[in-house]
């Protein structure tokens, strides 16, 4: 069996919970199917299971382990958004791109680092070649209620 | 008649005027149509219609309803850009995906407010299914010509 | 011959030097095809032919021409990466689209001069029409290892 068709299952081994499927900030979808085939995601928040959101800057508030966390955070909450949009996670056949934004002070150079806490939980669920695509993490200024990171993703489906 | 095939008349009903079609600040097209499926357009300015663009931060120069009032601006030019490109609005099935980038103040928080400014506009235009899809929204410490937001985004078409 | 046809041969006749093809800073793949028809390619940093980085923040450590060689600088990365990647330059049909990202002062407003280094070396590259897509350019507050510009663009494949 190839790896994303267990996705599930591998998602229930690493003993993590997902947090309740986010509820829009604004006028979007968290997530949208194009022609069958793509799975687009909205910017995703690091939600946690009691709904409350992980908040502050990374270099200032949180050091980047915990800015790390809070891109698994992240992941999961994207996780959650494609288990109630498609109803499993085998249903995604690889991850095409990540973008990942880091809230943080300017002298904050560790962002992939940061990020890799959303690539390695993507790399654990789908494996290491269709777990992980094409990545860009950067450093920004603000981000909606002070969070510290916010992802979006495009994935090809099965 | 499904929402899409009237945006122009829909459009023309929200009584507000489209800019000139934009000039790239750079090397770029403002659009391009892809396998003759998917329109991309590029960052959008608020371009008014005089061709000055609104300039100032967000949390600073602007408050947050003049930034939203900046987004729905960046909304009529990528429309300008969109009738330009293709000849008509009733070309879009729908959005895929709004990019929104707010030039703000470093404890700005309300991005998806100020974005909303241009998705209000497009679920107008497209209606509230088709006119609304993925976003992320984020804050930066800087766009070109100091404007407030810039916005690019993915288009299926017709 | 189409203008794709010969990238490689336009490129040599520029008489620049593709550093190596860069090894990724956390878990991504610099490249990736999707259904052989679209490449996508992950931020790219601005590396040398010594594999070292150009460091600095825009406005403060470098000017706008040296902004500007490094954005060619990433675009240069960008070759090499597509090279090592698909054998040729001329398996790209065209650039869809460019996202480049300036690491400088708040009060810096020339992103798309900056940027314009990527887009002009692709024009040459792959000619005025085929090598120019669409582009957002914008100005952010950190970048890993506190580079001036990353870079990451979508091409579709002949």
């Amino acid at each position: 069996m190839d790896t994303q068709h267990n996705a599930d299952e591998l998602f229930g081994k690493t003993g993590l919970t997902l947090p309740p499927a986010p509820v829009p900030l604004g006028l979007y979808k968290p997530a949208l199917t194009v022609e069958g085939k793509y799975l687009y995601l909205s910017g995703h928040l690091p939600v946690q299971e009691d709904k409350s959101l992980i908040k502050g800057r990374v270099g200032l508030d949180l050091d980047m382990d915990a800015g790390k966390l809070a891109a698994r955070q992240a992941g999961l909450t994207m996780l959650s958004t494609i288990k109630n949009h498609l109803g499993s996670l085998n249903k995604v056949k690889r991850v095409i791109k990540v973008f990942g934004m880091v809230n943080c002070t300017p002298d904050f150079a560790k962002h992939p680092y940061v990020i890799n806490g959303c690539s390695e939980l993507f790399a654990t669920v789908w494996g290491t070649d269709n777990g992980v695509g094409t990545r860009s993490a950067i450093g920004v200024s603000s981000l909606p209620d002070n969070i510290p990171v916010e992802i979006e993703a495009i994935f090809e489906l099965i």
